[in-house]
């Protein structure tokens, strides 16, 4: 073995890696809610249809810690590969992978896109038959095993199709975006950066917004739960409207277009404003239901809600602050609760509605490259959403900082 | 108060009615469930915005059934008069009616539309702020009391913006729709009774397909409960494809479209058929799930599903027999149980959608006379929908053939 074994030390040759395991540093969970050991592990070459990445930065979401949290026997496997947000450069790639070459800027996706499924191929749905959002998924398709490994040989469980808390992962084909950016405003490493929030977070609210609801110029909006998926909700409208802010500063004062941002942390408001939310509801500073007080606001409900909480009392306020007759509230966040939908069925016949959107209902593979694009283009800031940027070995202070609230996003490098 | 009464006895002249209290033949309802008493009422003059109209046939929908039966002791209000399907023509207006004259045809519409509010306004829902349906409503909104009184003085409470079963009621002119229909092939008479079920039944299936659901050439569709909702829900493949029944009987052998009935009632598919559904379920004949069966027959489910039979369970089972990723439910049926929906939020996610129809998304004054005119015209069978006819006096009967199944709709006449 040890010949076919490449130690990851700074900038490796693919010449020298091509075909070889790789030994690499990792964040590995061997528990839920244990501290991640950052160590040295065995990272397997890319078999068919798959890719080997290297990692440049990645980020943690909620859904890292949810998954990591999480005492769910069924999805429980470790040790483990968490992580789902980062971009990386393909370090070598498997048997029939067309569309990918070795140094591509790529950013894996959670939720994949084969291109040859039904759902591929149909225009409404972001869904994968085989490469979809999967979270009991542990291991990779092709083989059923997975690509990494301790130092003693024993097997680490992928998670989330991407497992990025790695400086090398692989991932299949369906699960990466080949992204280019023009590094002729000389600041690429600002903006592979930035490129890494497009994994997941500002994705999925970004598109939740302007695929899933479609929202409107002059709409009104309530978004519940001001981290980065519900704050990207909002910052649709910097992208949608470019006249936004204007809208903001003039039509307010006669009681136009409103977005209000729900939370029980007032401390987000100071940045949420920065990002687009008018107005602001700490449901621990009123005895009313908050769905009370933005029917007040906005004259009988809002256009559109978004729970970005994944509370299931947060959802029948998202959704009872929606109007009757044509409201709709779009389901972003994570429910765990083996609780059903909290909504009556003859609710739903005052004419309000509520959709699901997974990963923004981008097709990662079609949309993501466009959507860079005009990131990159300042359309949407995402410079706002880094919060904070440590040095990987530092990944347990940046869970800290994700749960104490502290950080939108901690970017961490290699 | 002897002089202002008139006394019903076939065909009165508006001249001696107008303004006066009439007596007349009723079919009230003491308490729930029990056996209706057709018996001589009063009936007061319409006030202020209302409209007195003279039933010519009136017809019992599951929902009268419901409400009759129903313990829900904060909507009970007896005694009462129930009924909402009907046809009629305009015996004396009140005050301020502007769009309606004394010897108009009309059906009367529990989902009223009183054209000024703001959800009349918009084109996106059919419910009305002042006389949209409401099924704790028992008396008139101008003032509170009733227009139906016991021959002893006794308030008889009103019933879904209608009460049908009597010879004369009063209605708010938002109720009410002036249908225009051509006489001259001869059959007035049988276009009158044909009316009748454009109240509610036919309207609210068509509605769910043709509103709601937006259905699309080609698609697959699973109608849960074949009363005759769930088979007017059919029915709109005739009205939208003319060609329909041609693809039914060839293209049915390569697989294309499929209307697939599913019905704990194996006598339902005989008429079924004839109305456009393709295919049969009867759940008790297979151990397996409905959706599953679903799932097998069209590779992944239907495009739309219809929720026509009020049952949480089956409400499940057409939510999964929608494909998913695109797949639509639209919920029709009338759920009494305080349960809340059957669905898990994260099972959103998946890209199957559900949505409520009620009275088919229709705007009773905009558009039903059109719909009208469109059914006369033979794109829907009304006549197919009429099973029975029986006098008003056999009421009980006519209640009897539903709870039975036996009829689809018993047309009672006065």
């Amino acid at each position: 073995m040890a010949s076919s074994v490449v130690v990851a030390n700074g900038n490796l040759n693919p010449n020298d890696t091509r075909g070889k395991t790789i030994t690499c540093k990792a964040a590995v969970a061997y528990g839920p809610g244990e501290p991640f050991v950052v160590e040295r592990i065995l990272v397997h070459p890319p078999q068919k249809i798959e890719v080997r990445i290297k990692i440049l930065f990645t980020t943690i979401c909620h859904t890292d810690l949810t998954a990591w949290q999480g005492e769910n026997e069924a999805r429980r496997a470790y040790p483990r590969i968490f992580g789902h947000e980062a971009s990386g450069i393909v370090e070598s790639v498997g048997e029939g992978v067309s569309d990918m070459n070795e140094g591509d800027l790529v950013v894996p996706i959670f939720n994949g896109e084969c291109g040859d499924c039904k759902y591929c191929k149909c225009e409404k749905t972001n869904k994968c038959e085989r490469f979809g959002v999967d979270a009991m998924k542990k291991v990779m398709v092709s083989d059923g095993a997975t690509r990494f490994y301790t130092m003693d040989g024993k097997p680490i469980f992928h998670f989330l199709n991407t497992s990025t808390f790695t400086e090398y992962t692989v991932v299949d084909s369906a699960c990466i975006v080949k992204i280019h950016i023009d590094g002729s405003n000389g600041d690429l490493n600002r903006n592979i950066k930035r490129l890494t929030l497009l994994s997941c977070g500002v994705s999925s609210g970004v598109g939740a917004a302007w695929n899933t609801a479609d929202v409107h110029f002059g709409s009104t909006v309530a978004v519940f739960g001001l981290g980065v998926v519900g704050l990207a909700v909002s910052e649709i409208f910097h992208y949608y409207w470019p006249p936004f802010q204007k809208v903001a500063e003039g039509a307010r004062a006669r009681g136009a277009s409103r977005i209000i941002g729900v939370d029980i942390n007032s401390d987000k408001f100071i940045k949420a404003r920065e990002m687009g939310i008018t107005d602001f509801i700490n449901p621990k500073d009123d005895e009313r239901p908050v769905y009370e007080i933005i029917g007040e606001m906005t004259g009988g409900g809002v256009h559109y809600s978004f729970e970005c909480a994944g509370n299931l009392n947060v959802l029948r306020d998202a959704f009872l602050s929606a109007h009757e007759g044509w409201g709709l509230t779009v389901l972003v966040g994570i429910h765990l609760s083996p609780k059903m939908l909290p909504i009556h069925p003859m609710e739903l016949f005052h004419g309000r509605r509520i959709v699901g959107s997974n990963f923004g209902g981008i097709k990662g593979k079609t949309q993501l490259p466009h959507f860079a694009k005009e990131c990159m283009n300042g359309v949407v800031k995402l410079d706002d959403f880094i919060t904070h940027e440590l040095p990987f070995k530092e990944i347990n202070q940046a869970f800290d900082l994700l749960t104490t609230g502290k950080s939108l996003r901690c970017l961490l490098h290699f």
